[in-house]
């Protein structure tokens, strides 16, 4: 059955509305979060805004947990995109795909997040670890696939968390200045370390 | 010359505002942080405030530098605790040390002033840049010092810069969760991957 209009014109002020709860919990902080300071930023009524978000609490639980989701549904496109079978894709390149994904915008806008999580504020801060940990298993468990790697193999499991460390790290960094030449030359180094270290499937 | 009763006291109310200072930038951001905020914060009187910084800017521009002083002065004295000569500390050791610096409270500090620093607001980001930059290259210096490696080695300079974005990373996933076992398997590792890639001093 074919969307109406009108449920198009719905779901896109829901878009709307959390793509400037990312901006508002970024730049002023969950404190700031409010349903009218998202309404106002979004450009879209406070009457309306309360449709989709009836209080505060529910609209910081949806962004937090939208936010996570794109990162996943991101990563899931950019590894499906590689390519499979036995002359598929090298460590190289699914180094630079996690490396890359840390050191983008929406890693940028994640640290404003964990910052936040960073903050006093107990039911936000457990929301995000929680949304957090999932993304990270999703990590682990793409470059597994990617690689082909024997994820019952306890050292290799390790060194896919490093990686992700890793890439944290650099993106942490990157944040600052471009510290792509860096970087580039990092992923190909731990891709060897990688490669040598992981215990792939038979 | 010994300091006068009044040279202490207007000692202990800078080292209080510059407190306040970090308080108030990591919990309220850039914007926020005004001398009258500041000063509110400490307990102390807006005049006094303004006689210790005259202006918002000194007043950011001198707790950016000082924090990062702090992390320096931290790391150094941790560092000349390390034992020395041909039975001196391991790599393990300088690992951990470089390690545990990233998943302290200040880092958690530092979090913030690095947040901020990826806003809009121009001078505090070059600042913070900066100061970041002078105590990345300190830290290289003390490890390479402490493990006696050849700093003239290309490809021993990328290995410590590698663990200072391992080091990095692993302090970003400790502000959501306490990651002190997953830390150190990681930091056993590296010390073994760190120990077996550097150059050292003849």
């Amino acid at each position: 059955m074919p969307r109406t209009p009108q449920q198009d014109r719905s779901r896109e002020t829901r878009r709307k509305l959390l793509d400037a709860a990312v901006t508002v919990l970024s730049g002023q902080g969950a404190a700031a979060t409010t349903v009218s300071a998202v309404a106002s930023e979004a450009g879209v009524s406070r009457g309306a805004a309360q449709h989709h978000f009836a209080t505060r609490d529910v609209l910081i639980e949806e962004t937090v947990t939208e936010f996570f989701n794109a990162l996943t549904h991101q990563l899931r496109t950019t590894v499906a995109d590689l390519p499979t079978g036995p002359d598929g894709a090298s460590t190289e390149d699914v180094v630079r795909l996690v490396a890359e994904s840390f050191a983008s915008d929406s890693f940028r806008a994640a640290l404003h997040v964990w910052s936040a999580a960073a903050g006093p504020e107990g039911e936000l801060r457990d929301l995000i670890i929680a949304a957090d940990s999932r993304y990270a298993r999703e990590v682990h468990q793409l470059m597994g696939l990617a690689l082909d790697a024997d994820l019952s193999d306890h050292a290799t499991r390790e060194l896919l968390r490093m990686t992700v460390d890793l890439a944290r790290g650099l993106g942490l960094g990157a944040v600052l200045v471009d510290n792509s030449e860096h970087r580039r030359r990092v992923i190909d180094r731990w891709a060897g370390i990688l490669s040598d270290g992981i215990v792939r499937n038979d």
